[in-house]
C-alpha cells in the first residue's frame, strides 16, 4: 500500500453529490469512517456525510481496477481525510478508526470475473482483510456502529422469487463466497462481542461515480459508456432476465438508516428496489436517456453463462420494516440524472 | 512446514483400524490422498483404505494441537506415504495430488475456542488454504473425486429440529464461517469447473484416535479421558442439550460412499445419527463403559454460553437417499469399543 495520506477539501457542494438523505443531518459533527470511500458507493456516502457536517475519514486501498477514483471526492463540502491502506493493514488503519463513532465498511472489490481469475486475491481483500479489520476494532474496544455492505450475489441463482434474507446462500463465484464470509464475520462479532455491526445486501447499484470502463461494478456502467459514446449495448440471450436496480442515493440513505437504527445490530438486510426491469428494458431506458447508442441481442459467452443467475428480484421488506427505509428514485429518473452527471466527466471514469 | 516426508508401513491390521466399511474393497489399487490424514478422522480413513489395498498418500500440516498424531497410523496394513505440508502449499502438495483418483480433504482445525482466540490463523488454515488447494487441483486439471468434510457447526443455533441441509447458515464461531467458506468453494468449483467435489457436514464424531487432551475435537474426548482417569465429568447447566454422536467408523463409511456416488457431485450432505442423546446421558454412558469417573453439573462459563447452540439434531435423510449410507454403530457399543482402544494407548492421546 502507498503511504499517501491526503486531505480533500472543497468549498462548494459537488455536483452530483448524492444529497439523497434527510437522515444525514444526524451525522453533523460525528466522527465517521468510510472504507472504500474513494470508490463508487463509498464516495457518494463520504460526500453526503461531509456535506452534512460530519468529520469524515476515508480508508481506501486504491487497488487499480477496483473502483477507487481520485476524482470521486472532487467538490467535497468540508474536509475529508483520506488514508490509502487496505482495511486489513492494522498498523495503518487502527489510528484512523480509533475514535470513530460510525464505520461504514465498504472496502472490497465486486468483480465476479476477477474473482474467478484470481480467487486468492479476491478472498484476501474481501474476506481475510475484513476479519483483520474486525480484530482491529475489537482490540480497540471500539464502540462504533459498523455497517458492512454485502451483495445479493451471495444468494446465487434464486430458488424462489422474490428473494428474502432466509433464501439459501449459494454464491456462483468466489466473490460471493468472500463477501458472505465477511458478512457472517461482522454478524458473529455483533453476537459474540456486542459489536454494533450489521450488513446490507445490496442489489445492482448505479448512479454518479459508477465505473464506466468495464463491467467490474455491474453491466450498467458499460451500458452507460456505450450509450454515451453512441455505440452498441450487447445483451446476452434475449435480455429478458429480470433485475432490480437501485440508485446510489437510495443506497446512501439505507446506509445512514442502518447506522442510526439500534435494532439493526447483528442483522442482515436486503436493500433492493421494487421496480423490476428486464436487462433489455434497462438498456433501452439508458439509450433513451442519452439519446444515443442502440441495443443488440447476442448469444451467451460460455464463461458468462456458467455464472449467470437468471432472474433476480429482491425482497427488502425487512429493511423497510426495521430501518424505516424505502427506495425513492425510479429507474428512468435515476438514469437521466446519472447521464447528466457523466456529461463532461466521462473521461474520469474510463 | 517441515520438510519431512515419511513412509509408514506395517504387516498386520492395526488394532482399532476402522474396518467399518464393506465399500472399501472398491478402493483396492486406487490412488487416494487423505489430507489431514494424521488426524482423528483422516487416520481412521487412511488405515481403512490402506487395509483395502488402496495406494494411500497422506498430507498433514502436523500443527501442534490440531489432531495430527504420529501414532495415528501405527499398525497400518500396506504402505501409507506421509507428506508434512499445509494443503495451501502448492509446491509441496501438487506432486502428491497430481495423479490422485480420490482426494479426501479433511485438513483443518475444528476448535471453536481456538478460532475465537486466533481467528486469522483459523481462517487461513480452514478457508484460504483450501481455496489454494482447489486452485492446485484446477491447475493440474485433476480428474479426482474430492470429498470435503464440513461441520454441522455451520448451522449455528438451530431454528428448527431436525436440521436439514436447507437450514439457514449462522455459524456461532469463526471456525464455522471458515469451514462454510471452504465448503462453498468446493461446491462452486464443482458447479463452475466440473470438479467432482462434494461436502459432508459432520455431526459430533467420536471413536479411536480422537484427541483426549482437550475439547478441541469436541467434548467427548475430554469426557473419555476424565472417565478413564476416574475423575469428574463436568457438564454445563443441566446437561440436557441434545446431540447426535457418530462413531468414526460410520464417518469413514460415509466418506467412501460419497466418493463412490457420482450423484454426490456439487452437493452437501448432513452426516449425522438418528440416535439422539442428552450430553448428560452421553457422559453417563461413558462412565458406565469405563467403569470409572462420575458426572457433575456446573454453571455455564460465560465464554462457553456465548457460543452454545442449545439442542442439535441433524437430519441425514439426503445422505441416506443419495449416498445409500446409514449409521450402524450405536452409542453404547461405540463407546465400549472406543474405551477398549484407549486402554494401553491413553498416553499417546494426551
Amino acid at each position: 500500500m502507498s503511504e499517501t495520506v491526503a486531505s480533500v477539501a472543497g468549498t462548494a457542494r459537488g455536483a452530483g453529490a448524492s444529497g439523497a438523505s434527510a437522515r444525514s443531518a444526524a451525522f453533523a459533527g460525528r466522527r465517521c469512517v468510510v472504507t472504500g470511500g474513494m470508490g463508487f458507493i463509498g464516495s457518494n456516502l463520504a460526500l453526503e456525510l461531509a456535506g452534512a457536517g460530519a468529520r469524515v475519514r476515508v480508508v481506501d486501498a486504491m487497488v487499480p481496477g477496483h473502483g477507487g477514483n481520485p476524482h470521486n471526492l472532487d467538490g467535497a463540502t468540508g474536509s475529508i481525510d483520506v488514508t490509502v491502506a487496505d482495511v486489513g493493514d492494522d498498523a495503518r488503519v487502527a489510528p484512523v478508526v480509533a475514535d470513530a463513532e460510525f464505520v461504514f465498511n465498504l472496502a472490497g472489490q465486486i468483480s465476479h470475473l476477477d474473482s474467478m481469475e484470481d480467487p486468492l486475491t479476491d478472498f484476501d481483500l474481501n474476506a481475510r482483510s475484513h476479519l483483520s479489520f474486525l480484530e482491529t476494532l475489537r482490540r480497540l474496544s471500539s464502540p462504533a456502529v459498523v455497517v458492512y455492505t454485502s451483495t445479493r450475489q451471495i444468494y446465487g441463482r434464486p430458488r424462489r422469487l422474490p428473494v428474502d434474507e432466509t433464501h439459501p446462500i449459494e454464491p456462483v463465484d468466489v466473490n460471493g463466497i468472500s463477501q458472505h464470509a465477511a458478512e457472517q464475520l461482522h454478524l458473529l462479532y455483533a453476537r459474540v462481542y456486542g459489536m454494533r455491526a450489521c450488513s446490507l445486501r445490496l442489489t445492482n447499484v448505479y448512479g454518479p461515480r459508477l465505473r464506466l470502463a468495464d463491467s467490474r461494478q455491474g453491466v450498467l456502467g458499460v451500458f452507460l459508456r456505450l450509450a454515451l459514446d453512441g455505440e452498441t449495448l450487447r445483451l446476452y440471450g434475449d435480455g429478458s432476465q429480470l433485475r432490480d436496480f437501485l440508485h446510489v442515493d437510495d443506497v446512501v440513505d439505507a446506509l445512514l438508516a442502518a447506522a442510526l437504527e439500534p435494532g439493526a445490530t447483528g442483522e442482515a438486510f436486503n436493500v433492493s428496489h421494487d421496480e423490476v426491469l428486464s436487462l433489455r428494458a434497462a438498456a433501452e431506458e439508458i439509450v433513451a436517456a442519452t439519446g444515443s447508442g442502440r441495443v443488440e441481442l447476442v448469444p451467451w459467452p460460455r464463461d458468462r453463462e456458467a455464472i449467470d443467475i437468471g432472474d433476480f428480484v429482491g425482497d427488502s421488506a425487512k429493511a423497510r420494516r426495521v430501518l424505516g427505509w424505502a427506495p425513492r428514485v425510479g429507474f428512468a429518473d435515476g438514469v437521466r440524472s446519472t447521464v447528466t452527471f457523466y456529461r463532461g466527466r466521462r473521461a474520469w471514469y474510463l
